[in-house]
């Protein structure tokens, strides 16, 4: 068995991670640290989690070593916390933000401040196994990208070469991207039945796509109604004269033909021709689908951002470094109707 | 012209009456105070009244003399401040709870701690127009009941004397009944969807419906999925041996045969055969209806907590007591679908 | 392994116990009938199915011979269907109302037509293995209980002789439960964010909560904002004069002490004190709790409809009847925020 | 007074317009024509104008003379019907799509049939009063645009010359603009949380936009969780080297000075800071906004497909062709919160 620690586990990311490693066949859960309710119940926090576990939270004073460590911390309290608490497991998987990016210049760009742990930042690697599954089988550091890159990165991945450099990203997003103590815009009062555009240009993603796909990506995001569940429907222009949805189809086949969570999902018709997160939510699925019109391409991608979006990407990390089936503790497969 | 000022502008219910007053044409809104947001413009946290008006919040150490004051501010709080501002106006419309109970013993067993305005208490006229419209054309203080004990009482009024003392209240809420501080318990990914039973036992609006019904009321509350909306499902038993629908409907006409703001909604089929708030949303009425089996009676009725419940029932009373047509600058029908 | 077929399998409960019997361990999927899309692919209805099965549904004239036969099937249609096809398997689990009460008098008063296949009527034990665990064990014939009155009797069972006989129960109801072939009135744009109380006396589901706690029960139903979940409030009048939270707890944990699938929740303090659907969506757990006020009791309990209140009920009497672990394939718990 | 009778009055357009028409106060409804409600109550498809009207709806055979005609009948179904009408009114407004597109070429590439009153097409004026106020006024056909065309059209016209051919749009709707017969795949259970791209591309009001913005225009479409309510997210390149957001503030106020029903937001921060249509629901507003990142511009609008995308709209037009203030009937400024 694996013991894996989890510090942020009283947020939205640290109870999914607590809930997938609790039902995990080859991890024991170590720690629970929350700096807001260390003593208390962890199913006083994450209700869902009732019978599941007796856990209750630690304090970061009093972490253990581990086989893993799991950072669901927010993004600028990481880069100081990480290199304080990363000697004390083998691996160490980041889901926030501060080391997703290569260089101080970039962070510094779209986070506003100066990253305090420069020299670790070029030292993780991306937690997408789609792109790096052989380099995560050995990488002791990881960093999973956020929720709408990863549906970005994956909607756009096989179309390398086929489309032009320039590709404008929509993102839709529900409210728990916004964390569990988001403040009083995210009241269900004023967050209900919104379309809040809340970064029209430069969305701080837009850095992350940029740098795995190797394309100059913009990125919009809005807020719509829905608690879990990011969608991206990218925007691009055909390379080549002869990309139709027939050899749209193809490249996305090959591309994913032995991914375990990526789906391809593009009918001609029906209410579910197209990713949707709804469908996906608990699930570790992203489902990618495409269209053309023209030189114009459509890729639309679908996850839930607490699952292949965040915590279920960083325990099929998990998994793929420590060498168990890909798949283990992420057979959720999702509800309808829901 | 009426001039209008409200403290507390800067809540939902206050929001609201500023909506309501700018729209009245007989009334001149004379201050917006807010004691988080002096100075700042009254669209900028109301965005619904862009365009609508340039007011900028006040500070309370401003208030200046106006003809009507309304008091849309927090429980508790308000038994303090309404003794220091109520010399500044004609009229005092609290829409609080402070001043709906008539002594000090009731206040203090369903609020919990003790009533500081003791010698007010008795002189509040409550803001129900059904039950006291000629009290309200003459009274210079006024008590807007609870939403959901408006709706209660709207309900059981026709019954009075078909049914026995014992009712059992169940009511269901929308999420702006708990303010727009309200916490990170009603954030938007914790509160969405939920069915929140927040008051088993003991609502507090048990008190103000047993004290303007004269009925034996127990009432359990729940938080549904909406921002809007209030609905009572009212459950007693008849005293008599010949109270089927038919009777029913006899006397829930004759009562409210000439109530602007009670419609009656009891059809045998179709999807809106009985009150439901959803279509009532921004508008002033409350509808009510009722079904019998046996000597079981189920009374209904659904409103807009932020109108009939609040601030639409205090400026009905704000015409009846200054001599305007009840329905002024409360005629928008509400929408449908929503 | 047992090879389990589902007639009505592209209807919401046919959907979910495709969902579980693909994902149980010791089940294989034999047949899944439908009406509507015979040839059609299961993940075409059912898009959360995707990548798990390449079923397609088969035409009833195709009916196969199989261990157990599952039937979520319309009310009155199952009871013409059933006699035809029990002997192709060992045990038939019927999801539909057709056989849940004891005579043909009860059914009529509560469905409206006539029941065509009376001599069966008596013969099915009821699929709440928290009451039936040991007949059950040995059933042939099995009728799962409504959803709501699944929520009813689990959260009444313990105060058997500990109340009056008079429960009023107050029933809340997502959308999923009127079926994927609803109607107009079933219409997003209609039934979103409604408070629809589509039974404000004599639910159907009274004269089976009547039946199996010998109580006597009158139930309101209201559909409110959700796709799943069922909530009920029942409140009843202590016959002890020693019955207070503490008595209560007692019962209710005596009673579900060994139950897999009963939680008690009834704290002091939080937004999930009591049982709230939403964290139980896809999970096989009926939450319940309490509260008393003198000698009025509120009992609560919550569960998803189409698990607990229905396919999942199905897989655990199946896993009951067959002598698996009861628990098989029924180990998520629930998602939050959701 | 002017009599406006309205064809196709039991869909939510035709709801929508009642609702408007009741409440202006230089209108009387002549006739609710419904092919599916002859005879049957108003109110009882539009629960919302109980008490505000007697009305019943009558067949399309009994249709008199009125002074304005108003068709909110099905694409397709019109244009076979307003030809035989046409002469009962004075002036006729269409709310379909039929009459929008100049030419029988472009009608049949997206709408996928023979145009079968090629005669009329041209003779409309599209019902946008910020684009054809003058034309308006003197016009006796009126095409009011689709929804997220209107939407678009707002957003992007104070960019004329400001910005390069290529705009891509991307827009999000709720589940009102399928209409009141919008089939199973439109239940609540189906359509409830779902982000939903019924159009990847291709949306049909592209060549609506195109032709009276003279853009290259593309349209994406995806149904969000609402009932009411369109956001369009335009993505533009600037054709001058100077067009920052200051400029592009300039553009808007100028552009936009005059109009009563076109709001500028777009502020720095703020969870209103940008138009949602959360806010406009009932109300006659579009608001637009923007933002740029270098030479890429944002171009955002939102209204209420009901109202600016359809009913208000067209009664804005009435007002205008009949010389009455365009504001008129249509001072709703919407709810917050809701």
């Amino acid at each position: 068995m694996i013991t894996a620690s989890v510090i942020g586990a009283a947020g939205y990311l640290g109870g999914e991670l607590l809930r997938l490693l609790i039902g995990h066949p080859q991890v024991t859960v170590g720690q629970a640290i929350s700096t807001r309710f260390p003593g208390k119940r962890v199913d006083g926090v994450h209700p869902n989690l009732r019978a599941q576990t007796d856990l209750t939270f630690s304090s970061i004073d009093d972490l253990a070593d581990c086989d893993v460590l799991l950072l669901a911390t927010p993004h600028r309290a990481t880069m100081d916390l990480l290199p304080t608490v990363m000697s004390r497991a083998q691996q160490v998987i980041d889901l926030s933000g501060d080391f997703r990016l290569p260089d101080t210049t970039a962070y510094e760009r779209h986070y506003g401040v100066t990253h305090t742990a420069p020299d670790l930042l070029g030292r993780f690697v991306p937690g997408c196994p789609e792109l790096f599954r052989d380099e995560l089988a050995m990488a002791d550091l990881i960093s999973v990208p956020g929720c709408m890159a990863t549906a970005a990165i994956l909607a756009l991945a096989p179309l390398a070469g086929l489309i032009g450099p320039d590709v404008q990203i929509d993102a839709r997003t529900g409210s728990s991207g916004s964390g569990a103590t988001a403040g009083d815009s995210n009241l269900h009062a004023e967050r209900s039945g919104a379309m809040r555009v809340f970064a029209p240009v430069r969305h701080r993603h837009e850095a992350e796509v940029a740098r795995l796909t190797g394309l100059n990506v913009r990125m919009t995001a809005t807020g719509v109604e829905a608690v879990r569940g990011v969608q991206v429907v990218c925007h691009a222009t055909a390379s080549l004269d002869e990309l139709d949805e027939k050899a749209l189809r193809r490249a996305y086949r090959e591309h994913y033909a032995k991914e375990p969570f990526v789906r391809i999902v593009a009918h001609r018709r029906g209410s579910h021709r197209l990713p949707d997160p709804r469908i996906l939510l608990g699930s570790n699925y992203c489902d990618v689908g495409f269209a053309a019109d023209g030189d114009r391409i459509t890729a639309i991608a679908a996850l839930d951002n607490l699952m292949k979006g965040g915590s279920g990407a960083a325990v099929q990390c998990l998994n793929i470094r420590r060498g168990l089936p890909e798949t283990m503790g992420l057979e959720f497969p999702g509800l309808h109707p829901l």
